[in-house]
């Protein structure tokens, strides 16, 4: 038998309880030993729950308890998850998260404080929710040099995406629904700025590219700036507008962003609608592989924490043979994406078209796509697909074409995903 | 150091030989020791190869060598194969095979020999090629019930359906096309029949369910009779149909089958297209998960089997805690899927249509939803997609239809897929 302590009892920590309970048998047959809830810790009171024994509101419950051996943090943030996980760690107990932030945050200090005590740090659950990610990318994937990873990390962004495509809502209304419906916070900063996204990027690549990639350091862009009429021309163009987090490995080094992009409709990532989360991984041997799932939810997260927890009941001594520590103190310095080449939509409103065309012809050359949609309301605008060029040269040129008279307004510029 | 032997250096077999020597460096950080192929097996002369000094036609010069500790078998089909298996692991050796048939045949049985003798008998490669999918279903999985698997498993058949509705071949062009490009074999039966469609819902079942399921238990129908007039109707219906291996955990018992299905294109498994598989697997915890991949290659299934080592390498002692011995030597009985309830597409000739319909309507019920194309060659016919019945009953109502006079011909019938 080996007990567990649940430390926050919210969505995910109750689910959690929950499965051990539902599930405890076949859990039993795959870990090899039974699984049992010791302690529950949170500040609340939760008088009706059929574990009220189980509850304490004092940390000493749990750590002065030398029969519980793993320790689920489901409590979110960086502030008391920080100092509990290190407790824990040091404690010689291993702790199992879904907290994304505390991982992309702390996530070298708290590996290296667990391989100094033997113990394992394991969090499935910070990325895609219940889809399986991070011990694929580790171990189904472990044949490969890993070169890419692409995603829709964020399920409050894509069901508004979706809302908005599928229903015709206008941003605003389709981040209301989503706060009705429980998808959204009542404060959304974290998601529909791309930060919660931005994270999980920079997790799934330091577990990819087994060098941490500190979510500080990339280029991050929410879907504010998205509206019903870009979805229109991202439609005439045979796409679907997505919130990617994107990373590449190349032999310049490691780059990464997040920004909403045209997604080719014959990209398996163009159907991944509502809440749910795809993740497409690039290495050198498979070509490419998707996992798709429910990006969030109670169960869906809770059953990543089980697996995470199962695994540790049948593979105690397993290391995670990682590189996250610091180098030389020193985070890894990622390449500056604005170097990439890439492909981009932009938007341009103008009362002398024909001058406006020459102008970004002038700006943009040949390869320019132009594109017109049939309604009323955008016919003093068009738009344009530029052909292949670096993100630095392309903005210059869009300032260049703002300040040449020529155009009335750059409505909005979107980033074209390539396969 | 861990000596590894491949016997059969065919596709696959060659390509876990270059992905060992190629991604050497950071497989041995993840397996903990360096992985080396010591002999290879083939009755065959490879006098151009680099690894020519590993070669020999001795199964002798292997299995007497006693620092061989891993058989990759790559050899398929269940005649020698079988024989080199319960040689490796009576011999104390792991084995790992990317061997399907020999797996949903004898699956069981080495299961046993392996456990007996302390060894592993891994199979990841048997089923989606590259796409991780066993692993995930035993590990990632972990917490939950698994209620039902449906999915793609079969790349020669998706390329021909894709082939059929993006360009208008029809099947036999399709199957040529097929071969030409190294998709499909000479005698394509198994593929096309859905056999090996068959053999991967099976063993995939086995794994998720933890039962042996026998492939010769499950009603099995090829795609032979998809005709490109299927597939207008099938876009009518906003469909695709697909070559789908589909089972389920009820209360009552497990049940599977393998059919073309018309597929609703918002579900995911619509957009997999070409040679790609996906597998949706449902479970209790995490509602649904897809996993998306290559399903055959050199590369993609040598990743596989690679990963299979490596797991080897790190965690010899892992025990496969399976049901899959034969209830007192009988095998699992299966629920008969013909008392499913399902919808089904039906396509009907009659040169008095007003008769036919009303004959369709007293057999069929009200729910019935007629179809029609708009095409000169079916105007002397119609679709109709009927309400939910168990399939034994439709059987018997589209008998009665055809007995019935009012109708030409039944032309094709096919089943509609539900999520």
């Amino acid at each position: 038998m080996v007990n567990v302590s649940v430390l926050g009892y919210g969505v995910v920590g109750s689910g959690v309880v929950d499965i051990l309970k539902k599930n405890g048998k076949s859990i039993k047959t795959r870990a090899g030993e039974d699984i049992k809830v010791k302690r529950i810790l949170d500040i609340r009171d939760f008088p009706e729950s059929e574990y009220k024994e189980l509850f304490t509101k004092n940390a000493d419950d749990v750590f002065n308890d030398e029969s519980i051996k793993i320790v689920v943090e489901t409590i979110g943030g960086i502030g008391i998850a920080y100092e509990y996980t290190k407790r824990a760690l040091k404690s010689g107990r291993h702790v199992v998260t879904s907290n994304k932030e505390l991982v992309a945050t702390h996530g070298p200090e708290l590996l290296k404080i667990a391989q100094e005590n033997n113990v394992r740090y394991l969090f499935e659950a910070s990325v895609g929710g219940g889809i399986p990610i991070i011990r694929p990318l580790r171990q189904c994937l472990a044949a490969n040099m890993i070169t890419g990873i692409t995603g829709i990390l964020n399920g409050t962004t894509n069901y508004i995406l979706t809302r908005m495509k599928k229903d015709g809502m206008d941003f605003d209304e389709a981040l209301k629904g989503a706060q009705k419906n429980g998808y959204a916070e009542a404060d959304p900063t974290a998601d529909i700025e791309g930060h919660d996204a931005c994270r999980k990027i920079a997790i799934l690549s330091s577990i990819a590219y087994n060098e941490f990639v500190n979510y500080k350091n990339i280029p991050t862009e929410g879907i504010k700036n998205i509206s019903l009429t870009d979805m229109k021309y991202a439609d005439a163009l045979n796409c679907t507008i997505k919130l990617i987090g994107h990373s590449r490995k190349t032999k310049d080094g490691i780059y990464a962003w997040v920004s909403p992009a045209m997604v080719g409709k014959d990209m398996p990532l163009a159907g991944v609608n509502d809440v749910f989360n795809a993740i497409v991984v690039y290495g050198d041997a498979i070509g490419e592989a998707m996992f798709y799932g429910p990006g969030a939810g109670k169960f869906p997260t809770a059953s990543a924490v089980v697996a995470d927890i199962i695994d540790i009941v049948s593979h105690p001594e397993d290391g995670f043979k990682n590189n996250w520590q610091d180098h030389n103190g020193n985070t890894l310095e990622l390449t500056d994406p604005s170097g990439i080449a890439a492909k981009y939509f932009v938007r341009v409103k103008s009362t002398d078209q024909k001058e406006a065309k020459r102008a970004v012809l002038a700006e943009f050359g040949e390869d320019v796509k132009y594109l017109r949609l049939p309604d009323s309301e955008t016919e003093d605008e068009f738009g344009f697909v530029c052909g292949k060029m670096p993100e630095r040269q392309f903005a210059l040129s869009v300032e260049r074409l703002k300040k040449s008279g020529k155009v009335d307004e750059v409505v909005n510029k979107i980033r074209v995903l390539e396969g």
